[in-house]
């Protein structure tokens, strides 16, 4: 029998799992993330824990076809890490170095597109060869496939959807320094500030408590069909369906995928965008599929391993 | 020697060249584009000219790796159009079609995505593998290049640029039947637009005549200092920019080369450009270059040659 290692680092845990070729998963565990003196021990860690998994498996190299590893930043075709600054790490080659400690094959992607991969092969985007993922959760990440491969771009920055412009003449500054990002609506962090806007600037009853906002809190009262919650969901709805519509726009997906904790809120969410998307897309790309994603936080080690595959 | 043929079908004629596999081009030649009939006579007058050809120069099929055709209009990867309207097409597949009518190897693509493997392959963006193609002209079209392969998409509508939504509350609709396309504000006639509006408000003085408008009348009166054309490009450096940060967020080129009768406008039309780009760009695609196209009306016939090596 063949396996791979699908390995997801990120900046407090990495999770790590043991696939058969199938995807089937033979094996899950988590270890911590140790990132003191520039995440120097990061690697020789998974390496240890890979090795110690291999001998109480007796899993032998010749039954291992890789090891497939998702980073919290950008990774180019050649495995080429640009700073994690999560991890401390700086501008190295992850592949080689981890290789070298393994003597196994190793390919890093980035985590968003990586889970990208794992969604297309185990999750939401099953059946689909182009695909869009996006991530909705502190930030808005996103992973794009092109006829079943990563869309990694020139340094490892492709998919960054959350970066978008789609709002002119915002005030608030995004975390990447830009204003008007797609991130800073659609996100969960997004969804909050919408519905504070709208609390104090609304004379609406509402169900919503503006000291204990959520985007779990907006979507329930969307449930209940709470006027103002519904305003959020639709200004939401408005600024992921403008990005969603460039990002098809460019790439012409079969289907997109929603993810990360917003995405809790089920196929509610799914309408919201949605209607808005057909407002903003390009005839061409009007026949998109909206799917939710279903690998939640294992996402990553399936996509991971699915990299050893590609 | 290999050569294969490189065929851009247009509305009003049909551009073909004869290339060797390096990409010189041995001959070049035009034959009208007969629509009538639903546009019947289109493949087969493709297929005689190619026969008369290589008649004419005593090639053999075994001479000929095969032909690339451009058309106007979504191609996916088998070769099936989706309704060329400038062409009377409806759907079927056109690689099946030619190469029934020749016994060669035929691989056709949409016309803007060939015209942007062309400028990869001995244009503008020669040396990039991962590149953005923006072609200024009547509308804005694009062509996307992700590790030297066009980004054709579900159903080949992978870099439809024109129609990402670049203006919130704009008026006019835009040929898609959207509004605030990024083609109102970009193309040669989105340049007349602005500057329409610019004389129509503005109360400076100008040597710009609002009855002789054109994309090089502003671009003319830019290279002479004149603040209000200077304000005209501006704006539609601001809107191109912000388009083109958000395709390069998506696909992280490491070039973007722009094309069309616009980009005649030269090296000043980049200046424009890419400051605007700037302010709107993830960091991640900050180091991206700006390129003018340089192949012109040849494009398609180059991309087109080079898709059959593809």
């Amino acid at each position: 029998m063949q396996y791979c290692f699908g390995v997801d680092v990120g900046g407090t845990s990495i999770k790590m799992g043991l696939f058969d070729i199938d995807g089937n998963v033979i094996d899950k565990w988590e270890i911590p993330t140790r990132t003191m003196n520039k995440g120097v021990q990061i690697l020789p860690d998974i390496a240890s824990s890979i090795q110690n998994k291999m001998l109480e498996r007796e899993l032998q190299k010749e039954n291992i076809l890789g090891v497939g590893l998702g980073v919290p930043g950008p990774v180019d075709q050649k495995g080429v890490v640009y700073r994690c600054v999560n991890l401390g790490w700086d501008v190295f080659n992850v592949d080689e170095t981890l290789t070298n400690l393994l003597g196994l094959p190793v390919h890093a992607g980035n985590d968003a597109n990586v889970a990208a991969l794992g969604e297309m092969w185990k999750g939401g985007g099953v059946g689909y060869k182009n695909l869009v993922v996006a991530t909705l959760g502190t930030g808005v990440g996103g992973g794009i496939i092109v006829e079943g491969h990563v869309l990694a771009g020139a340094n490892g920055s492709g998919g960054e959807i959350g970066h978008i412009h789609v709002q002119d003449g915002e005030e608030d500054v995004c975390g990447c320094g830009n204003k008007g990002c797609l991130e800073q609506y659609a996100s969960a962090t997004g969804i909050v500030r919408l519905a504070k806007r709208a609390l104090e600037s609304t004379t609406k009853s509402t169900i919503l408590d503006i000291h204990k906002l959520s985007a779990k809190s907006v979507f329930d009262a969307v449930k209940e069909n709470d006027e103002v919650a519904i305003e959020i969901a639709n200004q939401f709805g408005e600024y992921l369906g403008k990005g969603l519509a460039a990002v098809a726009g460019v790439t012409n997906p079969e289907a997109i995928v929603i993810g990360g904790g917003v995405s809790k809120a089920g196929d509610i969410l799914l309408q919201y965008i949605q209607q808005n998307y057909q407002k903003f897309v390009f005839h061409g790309s009007k026949d998109v599929q909206f799917k939710l994603a279903t690998l939640e936080n294992d996402a990553g080690i399936f996509g991971a391993a699915r990299l050893v595959l590609d």
